[in-house]
């Protein structure tokens, strides 16, 4: 453990990566770095600072990323509608490229020859982290301490925490929630606790970004989203800057009482687990994107995009970003979006995003030929024969040569 | 024209395709048997009888294919989570097939040799019943009225009633909607009048099968699902029949507001249309259905569903039911039924159906494995760091030989 | 018919096309514009001039589309490793958008507001020629005489010769084969005579373009590909234009007895047809392309791109070049292409073409690691352990619970 | 190391494994019992009960498994006309998943905890080994000598022989091959030595199974294959158990030089590997199975077929076998097979083996339709002007409003 002599940590500035920090000085005897990001998980990141400092980190780095991740992550991934296993948004998983792509980068800066983070050996995170990491930095060391270390309970992480003065009260600023949780400006997660049965309802109050569709308004909120090349662009009309537009949504979509989520999923690494997610304004976005796209895209495009999809959210889920598949996949899905602009309005009531109109210069959608009026012979209806007898061709050919079809 | 002697018509003893008994007998010189089946659409089919008499018909079928429709079409269709295009559960795609097959059964029965149906030259149904028809009976004439005469318009229609005695009031038995609509047990659908813009906001007043999200009851309704291999056996631990369990839980999401659906979908025959659709029970099923999966199923069987899923879609949306390409991925779709048996719970509240339980004694969710306290060795956190490295190695050679990954 | 005033005919100089030249100023009483075009197909082109000069045809287009063939349509294709049904490598198939295109434009410089071609009602070119006329010029009318006219044998179509003064020596140039037989750069076909009969075999006369692997040379041949970005850019280190490359390796592969197939396919319209058809260099080079991409694609971008071929190659099959679907693909294809970049070498050897050595500055194939030797610990065994244990995770849960996995 | 008191070793008699042997009696303290099948690898099995009895196995066990190989793993793998990466049979992934459950059967019959193989940490054989068993019997212990032990070199191993009494001429039976090999009836396969350079091409004598093209007979040779349900039952009408159909293809295709196959391949575990196979049997099963296909399979589920084949080939490659997805795969695949039945001529020349006719009571090709003669109104070609037109409707609808299609 003598090789490492600096390594770049993702440092939340809470109780378990401030131990990290400890652990790796002693256990690498090592210079630690760390990184710690606004990703818009709505607390404050400056404090860790200070707290850093307190543990004998000298070279810290505190950044303002909320911009970058929607602009260059969260919006790629919904110009294809990505959702993991029919419900997931996946608001965990596209948060750790752009953390681990900054790890390295602050590697690199630094002459760190390691990155470390805080994740389990459980779970997803800690693959998405590495990949990501062994990717950009093929001969970086990885320090994953859940993996390594005997701190297996939160008494032994206490007992360690007094024998090196790591002050406890960090963890004593806010009330030590039953559940694990983790927050993006895309969402919020939950995990653990009560969760951990799956016939076990989530109680109310566990969940903080959203009313209960109960406690919503009685009155929609209508909201207009314009798009330009398969990205919000302005809300009801105001332009604005892609982490302004996921705030502003979230909002909404809290408010109202939207984006609740409770699912078992399937890890990566092999187990199910049960989560409980709040994605107000994704949930918004997926609704939108989709009705965008169904008057400008072509069916067929439109088609394989849904075929896609599914691999592409696994793709980004088992935390491979960084990698030739999902710029293979990217580059067919952002070919698609290039007339995927105009005007969406969803009604946002009680827990429910309903599309109710849809407009664009681009649009496909020809009234003069889908109308039940008279149309003026822009569509000729004996065309139809046609093409359902070729259609039918293969088989009738079939039942002809005394081939069951039932 | 003249070598049609009998033909089989699907006949809904409304005055469009009563209009097209006349016609088929005055044109074809032919003799008409008629077919009025309840799938479920809400009226009462009995009175067809009468008027399929008056109009010189005489051999007449009346049908109830309810249990029929759910059990053999509606519930292999949901044991693969099916959606058209993000958002439409093919309500009225999936009961054509049915329609089509009892089509040319009578044609068989009575001697035909032709069926019609009532369908546009513009639509999908058009092809989906020609289809079916095709494949079951390759030699069968097909004859579609609105390909073929020149009563392209309502006045057009009237001027032909009056000259045959075809009584009008036929119609104005209820208000003449200024909708064209499709009903079956699986949902309602809404085209043509104001629909016809994208933009513009279906009216309250169109919706029939569900009151609005505003009007549901301020109180949310649970109810429980038991599924066995992958179809739903009873509801609040109640067994029931397939057809009962979709009446109950349309009565239920109806009344709790749910199942609205406004889309522009993209048909088989090449243009967009805007459609609205009430779907209560479906949307409650299909939220069940992935719920009682994501315990029972496993994780690359799930995975492989989701990519076959938009396929399997297709074909049904597209009319080959009746065809090879359906029967091979129902098999491959029915396989991994075996073990998805449990129970779900759903909690309606003013528009969402939303999970909050699912057990299941096929559960392949293991809480010794995902929990976050301690495990006792069910899993050794140590095997994720070969698993990772593994994984890496294509990424971590590529970009040691210098290639970018971002 | 009186509404078209000009027509752009795909000619190609031989009988049929001059009796359409005729029929259409007849039927149509239009002006008829040719288009012939030199796409390798191996007769001259120039002899069209006076032919079409002779039936009064004024605007008069005669091309060499060889390298424009090759570099835009052939090239893009073999990127994908595109083969039709696991056999076909889409030699017509491929040449038909670059006439469509051609036809348009020429449409657009004379003013024509029809296109015209020589295709069947049978077979898929009809459908190539017209969904990319109607691509590329939405409003053109599209006129098919062989779907028509009565001249449905050739005895009538003989007859039309004598009333319309076409001297009938068009067919007389060389001995008619008693196949239907298309050539281009990439390949020729023959369909018809005895191959309708699939259980016949091909007579060893009716090959044109090979030897027999019988009469091919006793001694090998080795050929080495230089391949950049995806495309072969020399042969033996010789740089050579892409249409070049094609006619060099259709000699070399010709001349081994390299690239005849015989296969039923599955055309578009629904019926099954007996084709043979020689592809010598293509066949070489569909080889060297999967080499090449051996060792300089990663593997999941690798497995993807066999994934989507089967698509692709089913859209060019079916006509879609000038498709929104093809460009998605396309997109993602040439994506994976930037480092496929190398040289192969293949031996030919009466009638096969196999791959004896692959080198590349962008291999990933890493000896350093694949080696059986000792690998100075580029690799470690033990992460293998982890690997396999999570990877088994899912099937042990399930099994444990009772799952039967065999 | 102390907790496995028995374990089913997959022994084949050769040196390696008979120092597996003694050191697993020494390491674990454990009984050993050797496990020795005759999958066609063409060497005796039967004197490996002797070897296993010098090294003081008592449980010993020695199993001709040829005709279990071919009709339930061969068979049912080729019904898919599964290629992993274009070009490889998976000569050696289809026979680990019937060892791995007889090691398993074994281990349950003798009450071993444990089972152990001789594949080393670098490669797919470890993976399909393991994850066989673990699927199997999920508490077994897995014991992978060669990631555990330090005779990492041949020295080393010689010298733990002589050490240990193990007669070192186990190994001196035969010429030490400079590669890497591994058989069965469905193919061998070569490794290390010059092929770890990608360029070099490999030795003439290294070839096992089959003469050069060069030295093949000058005279072709046909063969019949006469099908079933998608499986060979009679070559030249002669009915045939499973393995010796493939025997006696391998001896037709060894004799013509066909099979040989040279490529670079991506193991599962993520490096590249160079390998040459002899797959004689199986290249004639693939072009024969595809021929007999061509004529019986419906055209939509044939396309569905190659689009799910390289998952299938994936699945099986990287050892999932027994597993819930590829059952789910082979159920599909399975249910397009009923009608797969005929017979199919074979030509064998000098490495090639080509298709020269087909035939079949299930025929779909239908002469009468697909003739280019008069087809006395079987198929109508005005259909093609409706079908054509529909499906172009999305693209003119499109280029109507200005997009570009090129």
């Amino acid at each position: 453990m003598s090789d490492v002599k600096k390594v770049v940590l993702a440092y939340s500035g809470g109780l378990d990566t401030s131990v990290i920090v400890k652990w790796l000085q002693e256990t690498y005897s090592c210079e630690v770095v760390t990184f710690t990001a606004d990703i818009g998980q709505g607390e404050e990141v400056e404090p860790a600072r200070t707290k850093a400092e307190a543990l004998g980190v000298k070279e810290i780095y505190i950044e303002d990323l909320r911009e970058e991740f929607v602009r260059d992550y969260v919006y790629p991934m919904f110009r294809a509608n990505t959702i993991y296993e029919g419900e997931y948004l996946l608001g965990t998983s596209i948060a750790r490229p752009l953390i681990a792509r900054r790890l390295i980068e602050i590697a690199n800066e630094t002459g760190a020859d390691a990155i470390s983070h805080g994740a389990t050996g459980k779970g997803n995170d800690q693959v998405r982290f590495e990949l990501g990491a062994y990717a950009l930095k093929p001969g970086v060391k990885v320090i994953a301490p859940w993996r390594e270390w005997d701190l297996t309970s939160r008494e032994k992480l206490m007992a360690y925490c007094e024998q090196h003065d790591i002050p406890v009260d960090f963890s004593k600023s806010k009330k030590k929630s039953p559940y694990s949780m983790d927050a993006n400006l895309l969402h919020i997660s939950y995990e653990g606790g009560i969760l951990e049965d799956p016939w076990a309802e989530a109680e109310e109050d566990m969940w903080r970004w959203s009313v209960s569709p109960e406690a919503a308004p009685d009155q929609p909120t209508y909201v207009e989203l314009t798009y330009e090349r398969g990205d919000i662009v302005a809300l009801d009309g105001k332009a604005m800057m892609p982490h302004e537009v996921l705030e502003t949504l979230n909002k909404l979509g809290g408010d109202n009482g939207i984006g609740r989520l409770d699912i078992v999923e399937n890890r990566y690494v092999g187990m199910k687990s049960r989560g409980c997610y709040e994605t107000p304004g994704g949930t918004i976005m997926l609704k939108a994107h989709r009705a965008i796209e169904s008057i400008t895209l072509d069916r067929e495009e439109a088609h394989l995009k849904d075929e896609l999809m599914p691999k592409y959210a696994k793709v980004i889920y088992n935390g491979y970003w960084w990698s030739p598949e999902r710029r293979m996949l990217q580059a067919a899905i952002d070919e698609t979006q290039k007339n995927v602009s105009g005007v969406v309005r969803i009604k946002l009531y009680k827990g429910s995003a309903s599309v109710v109109g849809r407009k664009s210069e681009q649009s496909l959608f020809d009234e003069s030929i889908a109308t039940f009026e008279d149309d003026a012979g822009a569509y000729d209806q004996k065309d139809a024969e046609g093409f359902i007898k070729l259609n039918a061709l293969r088989l009738r050919i079939a039942a002809g040569k005394g081939r069951k079809q039932d």
